[in-house]
């Protein structure tokens, strides 16, 4: 057991608001080594030196707490893999999966805790978790100002067949990208992330197939 | 409820294992429309007609209930999607793949409650499950005599980068097929399997850019 840490005695007095958030953070840090069934109310109260009390104070119950923990994780995601502004479709596709992958790397635990349906006790977590991953995959489709579709750039409609094949590539990309922070055997990340970006045209020539 | 009807009383006394298999065959016909966490000891007496303690005797507790029918699940799905023996590598996938296909347009309920690891309390079963998709992904590697294998009929190589990229095109399939299942929008089910069938080179078409 550590001693105490004071919390929220600084300076400057927080709002509640900023005080939640902040414990939010600290939350969604607890979770890049351990899965979210391994999060409890307890331990953030130790590692933020507050009662327990106060915490069910701010987050209700354990399951509240993991919901907003989890939002919050999946909030950070999405904003860590906005793609860049500029650049041609496929070298921000690149760049935001690259993103992706540091965001795995650094939150492992609780992130692959959450794919692996950790939560499936909790179908609120699922659902968060459903809504991130269709975040990630929607940036495929939408129209950004003059800078064209990705889905155009690379010569495809937006048709039901194409969604289905792009959100087949999102679940590949989940896949190969958990698998390989757990064992890279000789791949490196530049590897990983050309054959990533190469694989989205690739997941969808199929459709080529029903043209022809 | 229904009647209770007679187990194991028919003209041929069955043997215990016989009757266990039996019984497990209709606990995996009870996954085809409810999630394993729905389907209970209590249930399948009730179907097979036979009392709990019985059950509990030939199954042990309610986790070991669970593993034997997932287990049983996961045998048949390996079994169904057999490849055939004769045909051109690309047209022996195809076939598999709609075996695939049937199999979770026929199981859906219970297959798409492991996959998003309904039985996440339980890690046996997380673990059948991951030994099964392994067993599927390992035929496109699998040398078959003189007929060769998928992954050389198409070109590549079995290096650790193939390895993961297969294991992302299962990991597309499986997620693409669970979707269209729920929810086809105007997509057949020979589109499917095309679409499927060319985005295994598709998706490892990006080797090609490590050696560029």
């Amino acid at each position: 057991m550590s001693a105490p840490r004071p919390g929220g005695t600084g300076r400057v007095r927080m709002t509640p608001d900023d005080r939640r958030e902040q414990l939010l953070a600290l939350g969604v840090r607890l979770l890049s080594d351990r899965s979210v069934e391994e999060l409890s109310i307890d331990m953030l109260a130790e590692e933020a030196g507050i009662s327990r009390g106060l915490l069910y104070h701010y987050f209700g119950n354990k399951q509240d707490f993991h919901r907003a923990v989890v939002r919050k994780a999946a909030d950070d995601l999405i904003r860590v893999t906005a793609p860049p502004e500029e650049g041609e479709p496929l070298e921000r596709l690149a760049r935001s999966l690259e993103a992706y992958v540091d965001y795995v790397v650094d939150n492992y635990e609780g992130y692959s805790s959450l794919v692996r349906g950790a939560g499936s006790g909790n179908a609120d977590l699922r659902e968060i978790y459903e809504e991130a991953r269709t975040v990630l995959t929607d940036r495929i489709f939408a129209a950004e100002d003059d800078r064209g579709r990705l889905l155009d750039a690379l010569g495809f409609h937006d048709t039901p067949a194409a969604r289905l094949m792009v959100r087949g590539w999102s679940a590949m990309t989940e896949d190969v990208v958990l698998a390989w922070v757990r064992d890279p055997a000789e791949v490196g990340k530049d590897e990983l992330l050309l054959m990533l970006t190469g694989a989205l045209p690739g997941a969808l020539a199929g459709l080529r197939l029903l043209d022809s």
